[in-house]
């Protein structure tokens, strides 16, 4: 992979280009963020032009070396990066639409690897930490599928903020760990942020941290291009751990005036200082004009891996049909073989044998039937295996250090760094993760969950003990507000299931979900089996529906979900009892539910009393129990307590669900 | 402060007494964990009996020292140190009672200094982390009041989950940089998780980590009791670095059998092991019968420091009356003296004036007014001061490394710490912390803003761009869900003012909060000043009010937070034109709202068709709607382009307003 021949002209004309592109664009658009792209074009000059082995003709090839760009407000180093290199569909007048409504080129890059971008990046330490979890991918699949097909590096570029923040630690440290020895971060070692030099809040000795993680740390002028050349190129060789090489750089590069300054982090740079600057750099030409010599020395980069891509193709196409159906079913996240058959053994047994399981059991009982069958998928937990129920029997650990056959990574006390691991696995491709903790901890995975939705990948989230249901662990540990607040993230899916049934249904529905994320709420305490009549259909699958229709016409509707489902039952034995005909319906997913049609949704919730039960709060429910409806469930912190006296204690009981319906007939 | 005297008994055996209770009281409640008050039975025998300043007699004494167990699983160790030592109320009976509703012992400790706890911990990171703001309010309020007011050292016992979590690195990375030399972290270096060895995930050199941050790093064997005592004296020598004391220790020590194992971490030794243990440390007491000359030793410990007490009340009434006010308002916790007037004259200004600001810019400029007034307000930003506009002219930074006099802290790209470090800020007493980043980033502070409203501490979290309204930014920084999300959270007071009169409102609401922490959701973007005629009323304070009435009878009723409040204006001018009477209602908190009585709340709200309008999702508002409302906003993420385009797009707009009104006449 030489680039002697293919790139005749100077590196630094090459990132020249890039720094114009980049400050004519935040010019255009009137706002961005110029001094990130022009402090590292240098750095990602070497990158793109002698190292990445990625294909814009191919660009979603299994094996392509992923790039993330951590520092997502530099993106128009990305995009001009995704323009140069010849990305079909990133042409000039996209580079012109910068931060534009419909624009390829948003304010942060958004996954779309048929553009390069292999996720979405913004929210600082996203990037980094879901690199590991790229790396991590690369070396399982590996371990599946060897090396003629996955031999691949993840390369990263972070900034001093990706470094700062907390979810850096616990997935580089993590990273260490595991001895990723394919994963190279890029550190734009600035000193700069936006109140002003990094001075101000910033001393760490971030390589000796790095080292303290396990990981080799090299430290390069990032404006030497000869020896940024040999800090990768030594980087590449490491057997057993990750890098980080820290490219000291001076932010806004080639601005006279601005460069060094936090003024040129996050504003355009001004008409006077972009003239200024290509007079400084020696780039007399237009803006959005890229000379076609430069732009051929750029193409000729991006076709650079081309023959391996041919070779890799080749190498595929030699595998007999059975090795490539399954490469192509673990890399196309497509829906897993099987699954639905698998489920529904699953359900038949378990509504004959009615066991007394809590969800969390259910849920590792299911993964005993689901793993075996489904290779993609690989699970963990936040150092809670034994509740979590995630790890199912016979299945190895993902060891690290040049050994990574394994099924199951412990992930330890790092709940974010395992969310952005997982989502690093899921848009790597190959892998179906799903990792545990307890609910109450989704507060320490939020940003990543809601970046899983926003990216659409397919990352499961068990996260169990979901209520007081928890019982002594007190209020510290005890969601309370936790499902509103999932709920309200757009496109992820919350599944609450309320027995055995519906788990193994949530399941099937989560690994379906191709397009987005799920959490599956679980309980820590035993709850009856309810769905006791087997049928085929995945009745969870609308969301909501009347698990027991009234006796004698309906006069009241109890929506329940998870474990209070199990209350709404009693309530209704007791009102029909008295002659009051009770509907029970359970809504293991409110998203599930609202999308059915309205004719499904008012037979579902009929037209008399609604009265709601679930051991949470209220926000969310009053969409579904009308003008004059009733809910039965937390208004405040929970307590520590065994959980059969918190409920008491709290009033979520079969009594209070039958005297709410009561009051309002 | 000889502890000679004091301990006549080997401190073995007042450890023994540790260790005794805590695997008794799991025991009793058939939950908990013993294992790590067993392992840190002898850490916490010496800091408790040689070092920690501290008076049962006298527990809220405000130069105490602070002990934070971030470890709070294993709240039997605190709540055992409490009852030995004295603290009235900790009876033996409420250590029968571990676990149990309405004890003083719950399953992870809850803040009340009157029982020696001065957090609640149990989400591991946040009490390490909280620790640090409490060492940094030592030092704040030290260069406030001088050392004869303020001269105490912070402890913290850490678990390898602690430092595991990303909170950790944020807030030591910052006590590094800021040079808090009265903070010590004792690390409980057991080598044992719930998922077994911490060698299957957590293979840092933690000393060589904290090293890293500027900290000093001791190593001791935790069991030697002359080694920790050696390590502690030296750690307090330091001048200008926080240090970690890396304690070895075995996990549940004492137990025969299932020490070093994670047998021992979460869940009762049982009642062999309880006997073997009780033969293995030689304790032949029955379950909580601790004899009277332990008790006595331990008595003694806790009457070390009453003598020091009594010198820093000596002092303490010496001060003229100025000087005592002074300190006693800012380490109380009340009401800032002064403030509504301050806020009043500034209303009547702008209302006056009508600025065009937008709600960040109004923020900023009430704390122009508020700083100088308030002597307890220190700010900070999570690096985006200039757009948080949370520095206030005049003001300088909280230096460190010895120079403390500042009122403004430089956060650096660290959310999650920032809102930690307030909470042990307020927690301490004296200051009053305020801390900015985008609204986006509330989702990584979320545990600890969670916690804040769980301690009821006066934490002022302001959250800038609070929308769409960031505009270029796109998705990733745009907030769509996090106002439900935040609203969900009990205790959480959410403010989001219309115009620069109401985010003055707000301010005072906040301040005026003794009991729990508020979020202040500002625009990015500018919008009008609605409140044109001055009232000195705060009518912000009863959460909603009508801020437009309709002419005529009142058919209608819009109902609008912050930005879009000006929207409802606009359209109820629209509907007026028509002859539809229409009200605009302004509901900066919901919360506030709520609590008012039914009759307030149906006249504020009409009877006629209700239509809201907020730039993120509905979840919420569905309780103010009635059956027919209408809503106008956001149903999924957000998109990059100039703002004014991103309302037009996502039809947030006045026409979309009135059409929703009318579509429900």
């Amino acid at each position: 992979m030489s680039a002697a021949t293919a790139t005749p002209l100077p590196l630094s004309t090459m990132a020249s280009a890039i720094r114009a592109l980049a400050m004519d664009a935040v010019e255009a658009a009137k706002s961005g963020h110029p001094g990130m792209p022009m402090g590292m074009a240098d750095v990602a000059t070497v990158l793109f032009t002698r190292f990445l082995k990625f294909d814009p003709k191919n660009p979603t090839w299994a094996d392509r070396d992923r790039f993330v760009l951590s520092a997502g407000h530099g993106s128009m180093l990305i995009y001009s990066l995704a323009f140069l290199t010849g990305y079909e569909r990133m042409t000039i007048e996209e580079l012109k639409r910068f931060r534009q409504l419909g624009s390829l080129t948003p304010g942060h890059p958004e996954v779309d690897p048929t553009l390069g971008i292999e996720m979405t990046t913004g929210p600082l330490g996203q990037g980094v930490s879901t690199a590991v979890g790229m790396a991590l991918a690369e070396r399982i699949t590996n371990a599946r599928f060897g090396d003629d097909l996955v031999d691949h590096y993840t390369y990263v570029i972070a900034s001093d903020g990706d470094l700062m923040e907390g979810v850096s630690h616990e997935a580089c440290s993590l990273a260490g760990h595991l001895g990723l020895n394919r994963l190279i971060v890029l550190w734009d070692d600035n000193h700069i942020s936006i109140d002003g030099s990094t001075d101000l809040s910033f001393t760490d000795d971030t390589p000796a941290r790095f080292r303290s993680y396990g990981w080799n740390t090299i430290s390069v002028d990032g404006h030497d291009f000869a020896a940024v050349e040999k800090a990768i190129a030594e980087a590449r060789t490491s057997t057993d751990k990750p890098t980080l090489i820290a490219c000291r750089t001076i932010i806004g590069k080639g601005a006279p005036n601005k460069a060094n300054t936090h003024g040129c982090h996050g504003s355009p740079l001004g008409a006077d200082e972009v003239a200024a600057t290509r007079e400084a750099i020696g780039w007399p030409h237009e803006a959005f004009v890229i000379p076609q010599e430069v732009l051929s020395a750029w193409r000729a980069a991006g076709s650079r891996s081309a023959d391996a891509f041919a070779a890799w193709a080749g190498r595929f196409g030699k595998l007999d049909n059975a090795q490539r159906a399954a490469f192509e079913q673990a890399m196309g996240r497509g829906v897993p073989a099987g699954l639905s058959e698998a489920i529904a053994a699953f359900k038949e047994k378990v509504s004959a044998d009615k066991p007394g399981w809590a969800t969390r059991v259910a849920s590792g009982n299911v993964l005993e039937v689901l793993v075996p069958a489904v290779p993609e998928l690989v699970g963990g937990s936040a150092d809670l295996t034994p509740s979590n129920n995630t790890k199912v029997k016979n299945t190895a650990d993902v060891q690290g250090k040049g050994s990574f056959a394994g099924r199951y990574v412990r992930y330890g006390v790092r709940e974010h760094g395992m969310a952005t691991l997982m989502n690093g696995m899921a848009l790597h491709g190959g892998i179906i993760p799903y990792g545990g903790t307890f609910m109450q901890f989704a507060d320490y995975c939020r940003p990543a969950i809601r970046l899983a939705a926003l990216m659409k990948t397919r990352s499961i989230f068990v996260m169990t003990h979901d209520s007081i249901g928890l019982g002594e662990d007190g209020p510290t540990h005890q969601p309370v507000e936790h499902l509103a607040a999932l709920r309200a993230i757009p496109n992820l899916l919350v599944l609450r299931p309320a027995d055995a049934v519906e788990t193994a249904e949530c399941w099937q529905i989560a690994l379906e979900r191709v397009n987005g994320p799920s959490v599956l709420a679980l309980t820590r305490q035993n709850v009856p089996t309810l769905r006791t009549e087997h049928v085929a259909e995945n009745r969870s699958a609308r969301g909501g529906y009347v698990l027991a229709e009234a006796d004698g016409g309906r006069k009241a509707t109890i929506l329940a979900t998870g474990s209070e489902v199990s209350l709404a039952m009693e309530a209704r034995k007791a009102l029909q009892a008295e002659g009051i005909g009770t509907a029970v319906v359970s809504i293991p997913s409110f998203e599930l539910f609202e999308a059915q049609d309205d004719a499904y949704k008012a037979a579902v919730l009929g037209n008399g009393v609604r009265v709601a039960v679930e051991a949470a709060i209220r926000q969310g429910w009053d969409r579904w129990l009308g003008a004059n409806g009733g809910f039965v469930g937390m208004t405040g912190f929970g307590e520590s307590a065994p959980y059969q006296e918190l409920y008491k204690h709290f009033g979520i009981t079969a009594e209070a669900v039958t005297e709410a319906v009561k009051a309002r007939l």
